[in-house]
């Protein structure tokens, strides 16, 4: 047992996701973060705000910017979060003439949301992906195995004989939904945040719309009317329906665990024991029930997290940060799983 | 302290909510189960199952039926939910000869499920009424107030000023988007079920679709093209938009209780204490954030009732009861205090 | 399904718990009311704070003190809470002379925390009986079939055989353990809450300490150093072994669902379908895992409500409320149903 | 925002707690792995279960193993989990008439619950430490500014003056108690887990005890009268304890972000803002209250983990595993960063 399994140590291949853990490391996140100041400084170029001269300059040393590392952690640390610390590299590497056009009028959520929602674009990608390699898992099966008899159990008691393809299409339904509906979480989550120190936008004035519209479309997202600093919303749908697909495929895993232990699946590649040779464990279907149990809960989490005090809240901001990303991963490793342990099945009834 | 204070005892005015917990009723239950018996009965006639005569006897009898609630109830305990002592009553009531064509090809879940379906269509335009009601106060004191400076908060420490109107505006917004959302959530939730014991629709054979189609059609309802007794993606969506919905209440309620110490608002009818007789609590902003502490917990079991084994959980299922009408309630009150409340905001800042 | 199934309509003899139910009463809690203001009239006329006349009339006006019920509810609405208004009905019954002596220096929580801690003393002897007699049953059970062999489960996969006797002291164990953690628990729990308005037990001056030992030995409590408004420590505590045992016994019921699933049990009263004649579903195992997954989101409650702010956090009180009657109803239904069905197994393998 | 922010990327130093990481890293498991095997050879030889020759030939090739990390870590996704694998690789390095000496009747779990055990000691020596220079900070701020008069607030309205003592008492007074509590949590928690691959012993015949007694020395543990495999109450208890002592330093963390906001306290090292110059965010305080959200989802997580069906269930293990180290781990950082705080108070009032 290892802290955080799902990325370290033996358990790594177990329970880790590397796909995903690197949609969520510091490289990416300070790549979408200078991504973000290069929209806003031809933003507020654009928008009559800095000249061209500064906008030039703080573009090219953003392309140029190399962090130190160390203390972007230890200011993090100190500041509760690493945007003050990029902030202040950044800005010590810039002219002092332009200095202060750079980080004009936005704050650090604005950085840090932003970033998040471009993340959430690429693991859409990967969902997506996921899903339609089970459901063609599924649909597989089904033509092998659909018209096969299959004891029905209700209650977890012996009721009416139904078919194998009875039960996977009664897999198959919801996770086929919960694909069409990613499409609508994928566009609603496509949102930049920007709105300023105290969330109004206030520092551009009557430009704020303009400077918003333009650094929407740099960054490929659409524009909200006002900041959504304490508008939690949109990562709680998104971590509902994670949370949703976990529960789904949870149901799969209980069920292949009850099929396996009354032998009505055979499958290869499972698990051995240290003291019984006879043993193959189904591991993964066990794994998407611990998953079932402990997604919903990080998933509450982000929900209690909505209670974001006045205009910013540090202790709820932090909440999101301890759930969400392992939400994220989560999911993904729940789909992936769960496709591969459906592919290694070798025969139901 | 009583158990369950919402709706017992001296508690029951401040945390209970007799306009939902009516929705909820045994007698609203078996109301839905007569329809729900009615339509089937009525849909197995026009499919050619069974005769008028039978139909007109089933449909006059349950028309008729006064259910015995003492049997019931003990009923209800041995078979770990109503329905079966429900069939077993009305059965004893029809001619021998007719008796087999009620209920037929049914199950418990369909008229649990559905009765269910039939509750929420009214829960929703209660929760529309009482939302609209919260977005007219709000920009009642927006109209008021919404000029005055503000100062405004992050982190819990003084940051720059905003307005009132800020403030309010941050509320607003969420709150608006989950009023929209709750036409699609309303619309996706009018599905009937009807899927039979395994849940296949076996025992219609190929007029299963037609009969679904008919049930429905006479409840006002949508169908599916399978049954969904394990798919109970429709009940966790409408508990995530629900638990959304307290979260961003419980925000508000957070900021008034923190704006009522800081004496940035005045009210009316504040709490007052048994000690201390300046006092005037602020009472509902108070429960808002309990609520959006306890709400995503229940929501947390929804999520994790995914989890039916086979064709139907007992285990699930009454973890499902155990939490889904306080959900439901829970949000109409969270909606109901916070609307009281603001209406009771005399000064803001 | 009706809102809380556990104390209404059809499901209240499934899911109810009579006996524990009584002790959440509004009656129950009025009457501890009366005990404490007692026993507190005492204490300040034995540590000279009032005069004996003044103590006999309090004491004597509380005994004949009938309620109001209806304005105590309305009470609580405004106030958050009964007390309030409770005292005041008392007082108005009082002497003008001698009304400021009653609930002198006292505040709300002394009495609702009181009063929950006299319901304690009466819940763990209900608690010690059920877990006796799912003890002795176990007993039972081992003696008639202990020596036979049942195929162990690791996994879920077919292990070693063991003998039904192992998986019965597996079972017995903790639950062996638990009753004697109960002695332990019990001792903990009896301490009164006296500390005043604002927790530091000022009013009484030098006499404090005097007066909260005289009202702790009236009403068969430990006294503590000080007040314990924001220390919820007792009552989590009471609610971690709560969540415990309904675990253990979860698990149970897990094992004797699967058991029945594969024939290694036979019982009496399984619970009928609507639909199919042959089945006799195991309920009571199944409502032991719903509460087994339902519990502990109760607890995870009542450890975020430690975070009383200041010296009262309304909030948090309003959560314990709102579970911690719950997390004792729901255990004592635990024990008493698990009892119930393991009295009815009529034979093991 | 990273995975796991709390030992990743920039956000290491602000989340991290490296002490307790490296109690759950690979490397301390592995040579907890050593010492039970180890123990347990010697055990068998001093109980007659194995020859001198073997136990020598046994120990030292353990001495020796040098384990191949990258086949382990492949072989636990296999597994489930990092013992057979383990097993395999030093069975490989014995000669053959010894081999299957080595692990003779014990089972992966075994291994995996005893090492957990061991690092408990461990941690609980380091929190013993963290809340003794906690409390010891909090004397130090009550003589330096113990008398002085403090605004007390209950729900969060102004009630009566206290003194800034009252307030730091009612903040110390459960972290004595749990220190208390520590050494019994201690105490009832180094118990050897040894029960075989069906959990009752079998394979060591009569001699199951003198061994369990052998092993237990060896390790500085005690013996239980039977394995608990599905007994997890010492893990639940042990974070229960945990999630108490995070939710005693959340109200704390909660008041002194309360406190800042209302100038009662001043401090050094507040966090900057990328934005708004002239800010000192109290981050740890902010912390504080994240983990007083988040380590009760956790440990609903452990009560949910009891549920283990029949002799071992994976699902449950796993489940363990994704919550327990962290609670472990964030317990711990609680403490520091709540210590660390105090110290940097420099004034109260």
């Amino acid at each position: 047992m290892v802290l955080n399994p799902y990325n370290q140590g033996v358990f790594k291949s177990l329970l880790g996701e590397p796909e995903v853990e690197e949609l969520f490391s510091t490289e990416r996140m300070l790549a979408n973060f200078n991504a973000f100041e290069v929209a806003l400084t031809k933003g507020l170029f654009q928008s009559g705000h800095i000249t061209r001269e500064s906008q030039n300059h703080i573009v090219t040393t953003i392309g140029n910017f190399e962090p130190d590392l160390v203390r972007l952690t230890i200011d993090a640390q100190k500041d509760g979060m690493p945007v003050p610390g990029y902030v202040r590299q950044l800005r010590e590497r810039l002219n002092n003439t332009f200095a202060k056009d750079f980080h004009y009028g936005t704050t650090s959520q604005d950085l840090i949301d932003t970033s998040l929602v471009m993340v959430l674009i690429d693991l859409t990608r990967i969902y997506r992906t996921a899903l339609d390699h089970i459901l063609s898992s599924l649909t597989e099966l089904e033509k092998q195995f659909g018209q096969r008899p299959l004891q029905g159990f209700t209650r977890m008691q012996p009721a009416k004989m139904i078919s194998v393809g009875d039960r996977l299409r009664a897999w198959q339904e919801p996770l086929s939904n919960s694909r069409s509906n990613l499409l609508y979480i994928d566009k609603n989550s496509r949102l930049l945040q920007l709105a300023g120190p105290v969330g109004n936008r206030d520092e551009w004035g009557d430009k704020a719309p303009k400077i918003a519209k333009l650094v929407a479309s740099d960054l490929g997202l659409k524009v909200s009317k006002q900041g959504w600093h304490t508008d939690r919303t949109l990562f709680c749908t998104y971590s509902d329906w994670c949370s949703n697909v976990v529960g789904i495929l949870a149901k799969i895993g209980k069920d292949l665990s009850l099929m396996a232990q009354m032998s009505q699946i055979e499958f290869t590649g499972g698990g051995t024991s240290s003291a019984m040779p006879h043993k193959a464990n189904p591991i993964e279907p066990e794994i998407l029930v611990a998953f079932g149990h402990y997604v919903p809960q990080l998933t509450a989490c982000m929900h209690q997290a909505l209670m974001h005090e006045q205009e910013r809240s540090g202790s709820m901001w932090t909440l999101e940060w301890l759930v969400f990303p392992q939400i994220c991963t989560l999911t993904s490793k729940s789909m992936k799983i769960a496709g591969d342990f459906l592919n290694r099945i070798s025969s139901v009834k």
